[in-house]
């Protein structure tokens, strides 16, 4: 398997521990999976790798690196939506469907230590995963990441580096070190394993339902969840199985929104954005490196992209939790997100929306 | 559908409020269910009420109910260890099994509000049930449980009453306001529905595995997973589908052993114990309210019972955390367990251990 830079087209063995090519653009892999089938899904396997057949992995070492992540459930939840329970996970987020092929590819070509940088769910998972493989791992977050998801990712034997300044400031820190000290950067935003494994969200879906929701919500940060649903559909619609590709709403925060700024426009580069704080911190990104990758996937597709109100994330974590269900603030401005889409537009007819992650992880 | 005293053998319907016997005795269920099947699960629901065949439900209401619970994987963790992942959970303990049985049952008999006594994980699951059903409750719990349980519980719309003195006691208030204003009593103890979701906890591993592993250790302190465990097993054990009954090892806390302390005289009723503080609080239960019929299970199948020492609470917890499981202070005591267990009597060829509760919940 190569990887193929994004943007001059530079091949790579996967196994280079360069985080991306020369040019500074971003890896992606030169992998095109089979035709999907329902009945090659390899039902022995409780979990997301029994789609191994469609995701690109090296070797078999996923087996002694899962910990069962995926093949969550998806809810009705009032008459016109359904919702993935995306957070009933090893470390209580989605982001260990992608942690779990990145370090399986890590342990694969033999990297014994990982820096990456994250605002808290994704260091976590790769924490974990870094963890159960016996890889070290160091861990960037940014100041003001809440002190329990921090105690978490230490559990797991990681060092935590607290830097100063912006989510973006703890990115640049966290590059800095693994090019001087020469570090692999395992990062859920540049490695492009990741998104192998977040893809498998969709496959759940489809073969749950047998179909796919008419209208996919997906929160839009650095977009790993977003890419991975994209490349699932892409080849669900490439495979037959989709009459037709479903209309995506993708959700950033008002308070942090370059690509909603920038699809206004019809961008094909991120907005600059100056960030204020929000509660969504998940999706808090100013400069997401993917960023022309995913505007180009927005207007292929004339996908809409909202800015969610933070005045919203309060009212609609309290109507998921009176509910039965307790989420994460990141997870609650998703869903603000729909019922402000659906007083605007009118209820769409059939909803999926992803349950990312537990509300406990983002409480002080 | 019928309860049976378990005490007298008088019978009731099951849409009777009587949180149990006028004798005093608790009620069991008057079922049997059909032979196990695994061809006749019905794959078509993901979660544990695809073995709804076997469960006594009085009608389909659990279909409004569930938060897709259960369907959690089985993950090989070293050569002899299999781990339950009983917490990837709406409420992210194995509870939810059991509750979302018990408030399918209420809203099957038109029950409208519901009164409740747990040392927190319980009572998180019927708060969360019980808002998804929209049904009125009343949760008490100990003073000391964990303000992040309180706050999760008072999230799903339930009042929340905090009971001076010990979890026994926070018990008697609850059974007293029962009794006194007439309200049902969704208790996890009392009320035979919940053992109905716990058993799936069993008919789960015998699906992935097709087998059960040869020691099964389990959480003992009011005994819900225990008992539904055991029904479990002795279901598929009528079904043909087990060689040999696995060799239980039931786990309490050596801060609060009734039922170990009984066992070693083989006396019939839990020993009276002054119970000392434990941070395994999910099994800190002096007085056991089936703790006679969990003594005669324990009896029948010659079952071990332990009694986990404190000491190795916090290493048992760091070391799950270092392969990527951050687990409840509970669950850790389970582990705690089987590596004593290990010590003493040699590493087990093939345990099945459950990860209960997640670590977010248990930490201050
Ligand atoms: C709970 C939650 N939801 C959504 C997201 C957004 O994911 P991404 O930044 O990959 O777009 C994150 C990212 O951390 C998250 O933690
Ligand atoms: C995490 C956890 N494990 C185990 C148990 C023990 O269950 P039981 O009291 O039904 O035996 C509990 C009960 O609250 C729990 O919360
Ligand atoms: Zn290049
Ligand atoms: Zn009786």
């Amino acid at each position: 398997m190569k990887y193929v830079c994004s943007r001059c087209g530079h091949e790579a063995d996967t196994a280079t521990r360069a985080a991306a090519c020369g040019c500074g653009g971003l890896w992606d892999l030169d992998y095109r999976p089979p035709v999907f089938d329902p009945d090659r899904i390899d039902r022995s396997v409780w979990g997301m790798f029994r789609y191994h057949e469609w995701m690109a992995l090296e070797n078999e070492t996923w087996r002694d690196i899962s910990l069962g992540e995926g093949m969550t459930p998806v809810v009705p939840f009032g008459g016109n939506i359904l919702l993935k329970m995306d957070y009933f996970m090893p470390t209580l987020s989605f982001k260990d469907r992608g942690a779990a092929v990145l370090i399986a590819h890590c342990r694969s070509i033999g990297v014994d230590k990982v820096v990456q940088d994250s605002s808290g769910n994704a260091g976590n998972s790769v924490a974990a995963y870094c963890g159960r493989a016996g890889i070290g791992c160091e861990i960037f977050v940014p100041q003001g990441t809440s002190p329990k998801k921090i105690a978490m990712i230490a559990s797991h034997g990681a060092e935590v580096t607290v830097v100063p300044g912006s989510r973006d400031d703890c990115a640049d820190a966290c590059r800095e070190k693994a090019r001087r000290e020469g570090l692999f950067y395992a990062s859920h935003v540049y490695n492009p394993f990741f998104y192998e494994g977040t893809k498998t969200y969709i496959y759940e879906v489809y073969e749950q339902l047998r179909r796919i929701p008419k209208t996919v919500f997906i929160p839009l940060g650095n977009g790993t969840l977003f890419i991975g649903i994209v490349k699932g559909l892409e080849h669900l619609a490439e495979s037959g199985c989709l009459p037709e590709f479903p209309r995506i709403v993708a959700v950033q925060s008002e308070c942090c929104d370059p690509i909603a700024k920038a699809a206004v426009s019809r961008a094909s580069h991120p907005a600059e954005i100056r960030p204020c704080p929000t509660m969504a911190e998940g999706i808090a990104i100013g400069k997401p490196m993917r960023g022309d990758e995913i505007l180009a996937f927005i207007y292929k597709y004339n996908m809409e992209v909202t800015a969610t109100p933070e005045a919203g994330i309060l009212d609609a974590r309290a109507a998921l939790a009176a509910q039965g269900i307790y989420a994460e603030h990141t997870t609650a401005a998703t869903y603000a997100a729909y019922l402000e889409y659906s007083r605007k537009n009118g209820t769409p007819p059939d909803s999926l929306i992803p349950i990312c992650g537990a509300g406990l992880k983002s409480d002080k």
